[in-house]
């Protein structure tokens, strides 16, 4: 299928991929800087007033207590330093795994029989994703997603929470919350529906099903979509490097007048709650439990590799 | 034109008609069972937990007192069993007729020299038409509009309540109440403008031009646009069967947080106030008087079959 | 880059380009009349119940005192004489300068140091621009864009906010705003995150970079893309015949209901507000005699012509 959509709709992308590349050039006040926090996961390069945040959680990227901790900690440190020099303009986050950029929320959090185990927190995970999801819309810094590879789930939702979305050839985005009985809980739905429709909303949330980078293009699931990762990098670099020419309080000033047609706090806050209030039914710990025996304890192997095509084996026997 | 579109456009429409199609099998639990509401124009056949509800409601597939009350009988069904494990997860409309899904609502139903004669009752296809679209976008079940075919006024109106529409190549969508000097008024407005926007919804409302199916996909009036009606059903089908493998709650809880951003119920209700207000005007019952004599009391003919291209010869000379 | 996405997307183009044009017949009742407000800068011609308006301030189309006047007049008149039979049915903006639709906002309104000279008033021009934004969305009239040029800031703006836009090949829409510290202030923000969605708002609000008229079809800036001025004349016209061939309550009761999902005027207002407190910032004041100096006073030379990609010329070296 995907080869056919590529060749079918290589046009459409390719009119986006050749647009003449502006050069990468760093800004005359460069200052390289590498940082990592906690845990690792998220090594963060300062070029002048752009942050490139890249996500390294092996084997897939999963949204556990490590990255969840370590984007949470960066991102609460922008929080702080909010409307100081010390902030970016423009960060930009991107995975080193070639086959995941988020793969999904930790399981483990959701199955009460076979729960995160120390230094892990449950709790803590859920609460770091939701005080990021907050941030990602609200700080005045732009957010960029370099998106190349699958991301599902929360992922998902940290994805379509930033500003602009630029997708590579490898791309795949769905959601995986249905095999659960459950809707995604941190702000997904609701952004999502604001991006791409309530009709395609419901079409891919109901049946998990996933979307590639020119599908996603072509509905509004992401900004563009590039023919490889080198020139989704080059774009991406572009894009923050001319947004990141601007002052300051442009950038702030224009996110926050957007931001007056964002997904209010309570709704978000109500897909949460009932998020919560499903996780602990009998269907979702069955399927939980299911989750964690067929992905072989979220290895990388061929159930995550093809999570979407997979999801219907998570569902109990009796449903 | 229609030609030229589609096959200028073919690259798009097959990328999606060529994905792999699941396997048309039913699911363990079938107990097919087929039954015709009052008039005999819906028949619905269970599959499990899918409803194929087929609409033959000859020649033309009016909205009128007899598919009014079949629709309405068979959806107050579902609502009256909400919850209960008799309810399907998933109903998918489609139409026994190749030329219409819907054509459009009973003129009759407008034109007060010219009444909806009993055992119609004009008051009744208007109540009916408003109870079932508030019971489609609010129910726990998932409604898939599979169209091929015309389909214009309330039979758009139903279609864009429906929770995902899927076409296919013999697809025309449009509204005619223009012609009369009315606007939409069974909830149509609103939805199209969730769907494809303002400037668009306008576009297409205040011209009453049709789009067939790869331009209503391209645009977001459509989920999306197949080649042929055997893709289409195949499509429809491994869709609501990947939906309806997953637990019940889930469905309903993703269906219900999609709809914080539903359509008002007030902003429907005032489309329907003012629909109301104007069908009493000299100008809609003359549009209504020449509609009913130039569609040869909405026959089959070539008015109705070209009814978006004809529809300035319903407006009265004085306009 | 554009003649690779010409190419490349033409058929998408033609799709509706080569679509059966209406011929170009005048409605039996035209009465032609030609008039000019105070300035000049916009003639209408009377067709029937559709109004050509035409626009032509040398050399770049600028939103300048002569403009705003004559656009204000025109439009106040219409919000005069609403409900009456010397009201237009449809009214279309085109302009007589190949190179642009509307240049953008006078940056001499922007700049204390250099403001604009009598007989001009920087303040009426804004107030103007407001008077005109309010009337274009809610007066029962139908306002179509007839783009094909180069078109930014409020140029934008304002033809964001006609009812629908049909572009030419020459077209090219953008926003410069951001290069002066400033978000778009005449209600552009809230339209097109109505029409491209939050994340293609940000990303070109954002960057100040420009579309063609063909992606902007895609992602719905505009409501059609054609290939040929010829065709984009023929087009709009039968769109505005086509329209205007229909009772005149219908397209104001169906403008009304649209209008229930339109931004609120508090939304509006809020843009404004941020706008006028930023103008003043020694960012904007640095900005504007830049953009000054390196236009050569709004000239039609090379950096107008080349806007968007310039446009960080006129970011002040401290930024």
């Amino acid at each position: 299928m995907h080869s056919i959509i590529q060749f079918a709709l290589l046009p459409f992308l390719f009119a986006y991929a050749q647009s003449t590349p502006t050069p990468h050039s760093l800004p005359a006040k460069v200052h390289a800087r590498t940082s990592s926090p906690g845990y690792g996961t998220l090594t963060t390069t300062t070029n002048g007033s752009i942050i490139h945040a890249v996500i390294n959680n092996p084997p897939i990227n999963l949204w556990d207590y490590k990255l969840a901790a370590d984007i949470s900690s960066f991102v609460d440190t922008l929080a702080t330093n909010v409307n100081t020099t010390t902030n970016p303009k423009v960060v930009i986050f991107s995975s080193a795994n070639h086959d995941f950029f988020i793969a999904h929320y930790e399981i483990h959090t959701l199955d009460a029989a076979s729960p995160v185990l120390p230094p892990g927190n449950g709790t803590l995970i859920g609460e770091q994703l939701l005080r990021t999801r907050t941030n990602l819309a609200s700080l005045p810094v732009i957010f960029i997603a370099e998106i190349n590879g699958r991301t599902s789930g929360a992922g998902n939702e940290f994805a379509v929470q930033c500003d602009v979305r630029y997708a590579g050839p490898a791309t795949s985005l769905s959601h995986l919350e249905v095999g659960f009985g459950l809707p995604p809980g941190a702000g997904g739905i609701q952004f999502l529906v604001k991006l791409i429709g309530r009709a395609r909303a419901l079409e891919y949330i109901l049946s998990g099903r996933a979307v590639d980078a020119v599908t996603a293009a072509a509905i509004g699931w992401v900004n563009k979509a590039f023919g490889s990762a080198e020139e989704l990098r080059q774009q991406t670099d572009a894009l923050a490097e001319r947004i990141a020419a601007f002052p300051e309080q442009g950038l702030a000033a224009i996110k926050a007048r957007v931001n007056v047609q964002k997904p209010s706090d309570a709704d978000l806050q109500g897909d949460n709650d009932l998020f919560t209030q499903l996780a602990s039914t009998k269907v979702t710990q069955e399927a939980g439990a299911l989750f964690l025996k067929v992905s072989e304890n979220e290895s990388a192997g061929s159930f995550e590799l093809n999570l979407p095509d997979d999801l219907t084996e998570i569902v109990p026997p009796d449903v």
